[in-house]
């Protein structure tokens, strides 16, 4: 694959001095046309040392304002990246719509260095290719611009830029033993990088292999790539603004129509199989919320002395009893050891990136419980529902969130599910009560009525995410909940059930 | 200081019975007010191991609504905490306006422990006090409520409960060697404390000590404390929205006749003394251009190695050439080492919380240098010129700036500042300039014009700036910017000179 970037391409200096303003100027000319772009542009450097990686992610903060780059170079892990997901420091910094990240050594790098030292097996080096493929689809369907070059050198020719910098005091310090160790797993590293390439070059995210020697050849190379890229996708962008008006009306009307189709033919839905009927008498609850407190908080103290992590969603319909059982949850643990994360409309950083940014976000450190009271179900749900989510994107939302949250559990964490469910006649006798009660009345709103009114739509949509997405990782819980107390110790005997499976002893 | 809290204050079961409802009643109604309002409340929670902290802590979760509350215990700070100034920890959790945050083991526990511990000395001790009184007075001039919880237990009381503890399966974990080993040095403990709390409290954020031994006693006492405390800052805030019409008008009227006035008084000022002719010819720009740049290169490699961490600060006219200036010094660095942080318009998220809780949220770990291109100088500049911030928000952010940038310094940052200054020919000369040029058209807008109309304005305001912050940790270096060789090159020699002082050899 490499052949082709080891044959000494290069620039001469007339054609570099030709080629150079016209680059730049364009460059600038689209980062400006960015701005008001309603996607990132995230440029990924990979490759053999001293091919030029961080040489041409200066020269592009040069070229470009810096002001709207965001460049990052990655380190080891700190100890707070290595309590959460490999990806976890990855989602952190991603840059906002209109903005040009620069990553150097970002996800590629660790698992092929892990593969190079033999420390991971083909198919453990596979697995992470997948799980990095699926993270920069992610990305691209989410209208993201993925760059990502391969600064190459041949074997011969990284010996000799090593050689020269060893004779240039301002880069001496780049050539260390470890250099030397690299360069003697040429061949190893190169096989790596083979498979890398192949196995995560896609038609969204490809692959730019670019020879590396010239710096003048390498620059312009780049420069070009990166200006093609984005103005091809401002250019799909203006195109997509101008389709939309006509093809949302054509959405609308088949997605109605569609709707009243379904709900024909499922007549019977998950949620219908529920016993609704099932009670806890109060004094039976009594004894249960006890003893299952008790065992929550032993449990919860030994998860945290082993740095196991939990996280629980929490979905329901209105006024189904979410809060209630979350304050049963968190009432048995120490304050220090969980969060309450409640999902409402998203804030305007959120807004401008992935819609799954702002869950990562909220990834604990080690050894904590995090309760998402709503969460990254609301795309599939209100989202859908409410048409703020467009069909494809629910669709694909559950694919993402498959993926998600298999990256959670491969991380250790323990993942629990709730959809709270009541009926429909309970929910209205719980919204009449609210209005009644002073104390109570804040909790409901016109849209608790309008949510109300979309009933139907909601049990469609509720089925469809409990099937797509009640995977073998982590299953959803269907919790009947017209009986409040049924409702709180199933919840908490769930949850600590699952932490003792989980807990070595 | 605590005897009046080892007398075994209790509540009956009865006395709890009635108040409670209320109590809980009245604390949900203030929550439910406290969303709309514009300022965050912060609970603290300190004192005597055992005395109730995170009961007392868990129990306001399970009052009121858990999903509007933060609460965060701290451990021993995270390698990212250790490679930031003490405080940023805390920065990074402030709550949004509208919402309540709930800290245990903050930023009194360190310092007291290392006390106890005869880790410092009593005037170190005091340095760190004064550092927290600083902090709290700027969240509580922000208008934050801030309420510190001392929950306190004499030392038999405390044997009592330890030993109680022991027999409990569920709270046995919670007696260890170290709390013996605390409980042995209670006399020191309570000494200490005893210090920290006369020199922190303060009329906007006093402690109340609270019996910790009846737990339905220091319940009600902490939730009554809580509700009053929210109470009188959502009548206070209530108040001053009445006034501020009449206010404003008045303040404005003012201001105006005041500059004015300012205006005659101060015919000379800092910006005059600059020798406004200095130049440098291109050829021995391009000369100093390379020794300067390689001299950063190497010297910035080295401060990496040591993990020095440089902060430098861009503030200058429109047109002045800052982002000319800053391109000629992140093109000596490696891409990995630097992050420019353009500060433009404040997002949502930041708008809600203290106007520095921007720039710490992007302090970098240690060995990085961090470009701001215009800073938190922005309040005492635009913020003043454009009455975006009252003349008594600005008047206090001198403090506040000194404060901040006095605890970067501590932690060993090296803080550079530059205000790049060009005459008002010399900038209407570029506007009119970057008018003809195509490429450079994006980068003048409107209101550039409209600044330039308040040169006047601005000279006073960057006149008070460099004499109220020039202070000796970290001076203004004012930069003759009408030749941008000349300009260029002070900057990258005074950043090398900064760094060669600062590092190691």
């Amino acid at each position: 694959m490499f052949e082709a970037a080891e044959v000494g391409r290069k620039l001469s200096k007339e054609q570099y001095k030709t080629q150079l303003p016209v680059v730049r100027a364009e460059l600038l000319a689209v980062q400006q046309q960015l701005h008001g772009a309603h996607f990132p542009v995230i440029v990924l450097f990979a490759g053999v040392d001293a091919a030029g990686k961080s040489e041409t992610a200066s020269l592009l903060n040069e070229w470009m304002d810096p002001r709207w780059i965001v460049t990052r170079g990655y380190m080891d892990p700190s100890d707070e990246d290595l309590e959460r997901p490999r990806l976890w420091r990855y989602w952190r910094d991603l840059p906002p719509h209109g903005r040009i990240a620069l990553f150097l050594s970002a996800w590629y790098s660790s698992p092929i260095r892990d593969r190079v030292a033999r420390r991971t097996t083909t198919s453990e080096f596979d697995v992470l290719l997948d799980e990095i493929a699926a993270f920069e689809r992610a990305l691209t369907d989410d209208g993201a611009v993925v760059l990502k070059f391969w600064m190459h050198l041949g074997k011969a020719a990284q010996k000799k830029r090593f050689k020269a910098f060893e004779k240039d005091p301002l880069r001496r310090w780049r050539v260390t033993k470890q250099s030397w160790k690299h360069w003697h797993m040429f061949d190893r590293f190169v096989a790596a990088a083979d498979r890398a390439i192949r196995k995560t070059s896609t038609e969204q995210a490809p692959w730019h292999i670019v020879e590396g020697e010239d710096e003048r050849y390498r620059s312009i190379v780049v420069g070009t790539a990166l200006r093609d890229g984005i103005r091809r996708a401002l250019e799909r962008a203006s195109a997509t603004t101008r389709a939309t008006t006509t093809r949302r009306k054509t959405s609308r009307a088949a997605s109605g129509s569609g709707s009243t189709l379904e709900k024909i033919e499922r007549t019977f839905n998950v949620l219908d199989e529920l016993d609704m009927r099932q009670r806890l008498d109060p004094r039976t609850f009594d004894t249960a919320l006890e003893k299952e407190q008790g065992r929550l908080n032993l449990l919860q103290r030994k998860a945290s002395a082993q740095g196991i992590s939990t996280i629980v969603v929490f979905e329901g319909w209105d006024a189904a009893g979410k809060g209630g059982a979350i304050r049963r949850v968190t009432g048995a643990l120490d304050a220090r050891d969980y969060q309450v994360i409640a999902i409402g409309p998203p804030t305007d950083e959120e807004r401008v990136r992935h819609y799954l940014w702002r869950f990562w976000r909220h990834l604990s450190r080690a050894g904590r419980i995090t309760v998402f009271d709503r969460s990254w179900y609301g795309r599939v749900l209100v989202e859908r529902v409410e048409g703020f989510a467009t069909e494809r994107e629910y669709r694909r939302a559950f694919g993402e969130i498959e993926h998600f949250e298999e990256q959670l559990v491969a991380d250790g964490i323990l993942l629990v599910k709730f959809w709270i469910h009541i009926t429909k006649d309970e929910q209205l006798k719980r919204f009449r009560e609210r209005r009644r009660t002073a104390h109570k009345r804040w909790k409901i709103t016109e849209d608790d009525w309008r949510n109300r009114a979309r009933w139907a739509d909601y049990v469609i949509a509720v089925d469809e995410m409990v099937a797509r997405t009640s995977t073998q990782v982590a299953p959803w819980v269907l919790v009947e909940g017209n009986d409040k107390n049924f409702a709180r110790i199933k919840v908490l005997k769930t949850l600590a059930d699952g932490l003792e499976r989980r807990i070595k002893s």
